[in-house]
């Protein structure tokens, strides 16, 4: 194995670049062409790496490619998840080199997707292509690589209810997480959730000159921040009516448990470049990212924001809003409750219009399970190191899905860094990683294979 | 003279379509060379009127344009003023007609700048034009046409100051505001200045997974929409501290002068397709939109506003701010207290940055002088109704200026109405108002030379 991966690392790292080429933007419809080569990239490699029946299954949307290996019946079956869909890029000048032309810089692979996912979800055909050609595939292996993750998976629930047998597993394995640093490896046991929702505010019925009506009624703009202001009160919680209800709080062995996490508030600051961090009262940073919802405007626009000055007075303006949650809330809960409540909050003058986007639930992932100690043991194994569990800020909608759809569990086996710049400029993934990943998912199936004997 | 008029209506229209077929929109450089053929075409036109000396002055901004015909230095001087450069015309999708191909519909013509302000200071070419033609001009004339009103005329003030001795006058004409009605003409006497600013809130050094760090950090979006909110108070004061302590509050009798003003709150509500008005307590409509100070947020960017849904968390957010300013507040006083203020309020966890545009000064016009008589004169001579006295909402920095550098006091004799969509898609200037101005405006000339007798 050792040997296969040594001699292969370079085409290894070759074949992700290629792919780290294809602009494959699911949110744009301008990129659709570029979504569906990507996905006949996977499906290529799928068959190369010796797995059967590759091949692309059409959506309403973009389309899902699997593949499978079935060494023997009486073997436990892994699932293996991932996306080959990546966030849209902009804003392109902060780019340090182009998104879609991946450059090599110390030691890391800059691209859009470099680790979202496509890096990560390509260290397991790598990973399953060294055990093929090595010591064999201790489990059945399924492999499904969607094309949607990142606009809320529309279609793939539709898509797993109507293939359920093909894709009976006894266990999902996802790499779409971060470990805490390369010296402290971790594994997720949660996620948190997304109701993402579009806004838009109206005023006049056109655009008016604002010294003429300018004073006399409501500016679309200030109405719109003075409703997204109120939508936080001064502890940082967020105050739309009934909001909190379902959040399950944890128990203070819970939290001093997550609290083991090394973390070091300076590096946060001094990483983020900001003088002081801002959250929810009451608690730590790590839990305001994790284990407690959010409210955040992911956009907002309205008026004219060209170049120089212009006194109008629009008649519109418009936010893109999403909140992550925590168990027990649920998107479609959420998304009702905002809608309801920013209808309500509305002045007159103006009309409001609420247009949710995609949402997901939230996850937890037992630690007792004999996934979750193969997945342990991988780390020990290959790290030396028994890994950390944490929570995940971050949502993976389809792994609720999955549970709910097929009954399986999902076991988080990430292997990239909060600091790799998801969905930001200048994303990055270490070569470390990469090929530290590939080294560690044999071990799971291994691992996996002996316990469920 | 009236038949002169009637004998090249369909001209003078021709030639100022032909001036709205030029887009020359001073605030976006790309328009540069657009903005000097306007200049030119007004230089042509004013040598062609009769007047002398017409040329081109050079700014390190856009062009004056100036000329001048002194008759009889015993007679007095009339200083026309206007300005060849228009606003932006952007949202482009919401015009019926394109922005730039002046398009006749319902007797008004549809074009960006056919109101404000090329059909209104081509009017005084024409009436220029008619008297030389005809009776002979009863006062020396100067005209002066700017290209830089909608950016603030940053250097007209160096110009005026340069040339004093060139554009020495009597009184200033301007017609570049509005009348009540087509059946109610009015007079502005007076104006609100302005204070334009650009904010900038910065908070993390790079766009974020709104997922992995959304809770923990300040967004700078919900931040910008909290500094803008907490901008005014229940009440619509606004809350910057100094702001009003150098309002001039009219007298009850001022306010029921003004009040005079026939107003219907239904047609204009209908008007702007909106339930209900809103404003500062305590005032009227219209005082609120004409003796009261304002602020109004003129544009907001930041995040992600292309298409579908993107869960990031922005580095920074942006807005366009103005204040409407009413005597006796200056510019540099309130952008200095917005600024103060501005960066007082900014909360731990991100940094603002406050970019000054332009400003302006207000400006009243006193309603005893022979100027205003002469003035009030025409439109009873023209129309066969003494125009009603209105305080303008809007803001023509240059006239405070005017006074300051040249010690002349401006008339606003402006033939528009506040229906024109000035600054909006779909701007346009009734047919009816172009020739009434240009009948108009001799009349002026006449009374005021007898006036001055």
């Amino acid at each position: 194995m050792t040997t296969y991966l040594e001699a292969n690392k370079q085409r290894f790292l070759d074949e992700l670049l290629e792919l780290l080429r294809i602009p494959s933007v699911s949110a744009d419809s301008k990129f659709k062409g570029d979504v569906r080569r990507a996905a006949e990239f996977v499906r290529e490699k799928l068959t190369a790496a010796g797995l059967d029946k590759a091949q692309l299954y059409e959506t309403p949307g973009h389309p899902v490619v699997y593949a499978e290996k079935i060494v023997d019946p009486a073997r436990p079956t892994v699932l293996v998840y991932g996306h080959y869909d990546v966030q849209p890029a902009d804003p392109y000048e902060l780019w340090q080199s182009p998104p879609f032309e991946p450059t090599i810089r110390n030691e890391r692979i800059y691209a859009r997707g470099a680790c979202d996912d496509k890096g990560q979800f390509y260290m397991h055909i790598k990973a399953i292509e060294a055990m093929v050609a090595t010591d064999g595939l201790p489990c059945n292996v399924k492999v499904m690589i969607e094309g949607e993750e990142e606009v809320g998976s529309d279609h793939l629930g539709t898509f797993v209810a109507e293939h359920r047998d093909m894709l009976k597993a006894d266990v999902i394995l996802i790499s779409d997480t971060s470990i805490i640093s390369n010296e402290t490896p971790s594994l997720e046991t949660g996620l948190r959730g997304l109701s993402y929702v579009e806004v838009e505010v109206t005023g006049p019925n056109r655009d008016l000159h604002s010294g003429v009506y300018g004073g006399g009624v409501a500016n679309p703009i200030n109405v719109l921040c003075e409703m997204i202001a109120s939508l936080h009160d001064e502890n940082g919680r967020i105050t739309i009516p009934g909001f909190y209800d379902n959040v399950a709080d944890l128990s203070e062995a819970e939290r001093n448990e997550l609290a083991k996490a090394p973390f070091d508030l300076d590096e946060y600051k001094k990483d983020l470049g900001i003088n002081d961090v801002m959250g929810e009262a009451g608690y730590s940073t790590n839990e305001r990212t994790s284990i407690r919802p959010t409210l955040d405007v992911n956009g907002i626009w309205g008026g004219y924001t060209g170049e120089g000055a212009k006194t109008v007075l629009p008649s519109k303006a418009s936010a893109k809003i999403s909140m992550r949650l925590v168990p027990n809330q649920t998107p479609e809960e959420i998304t009702d409750l905002f809608t309801k409540h920013f209808r309500a909050i509305a002045p007159a003058g103006v009309t409001v219009k609420v247009m949710p986007h995609h949402g997901g639930l939230p996850y937890v992932t037992p630690t007792d399970s004999v996934e979750f100690e193969a997945a342990s043991k991988a780390f020990e194994d290959a790290w030396g190191k028994k890994p950390i569990p944490t929570r995940g800020g971050g949502s993976i909608p389809i792994v609720a899905l999955f549970e709910r759809e097929l009954g399986i569990k999902s076991i988080l086996m990430g292997f990239g860094l909060d600091s790799d710049a998801l969905h930001s400029p200048n994303e990055s993934y270490g070569l470390f990683n990469f090929y530290k990943g590939i080294e560690t998912i044999p071990y799971f199936y291994k691992n996996y294979a002996a316990l469920k004997q």
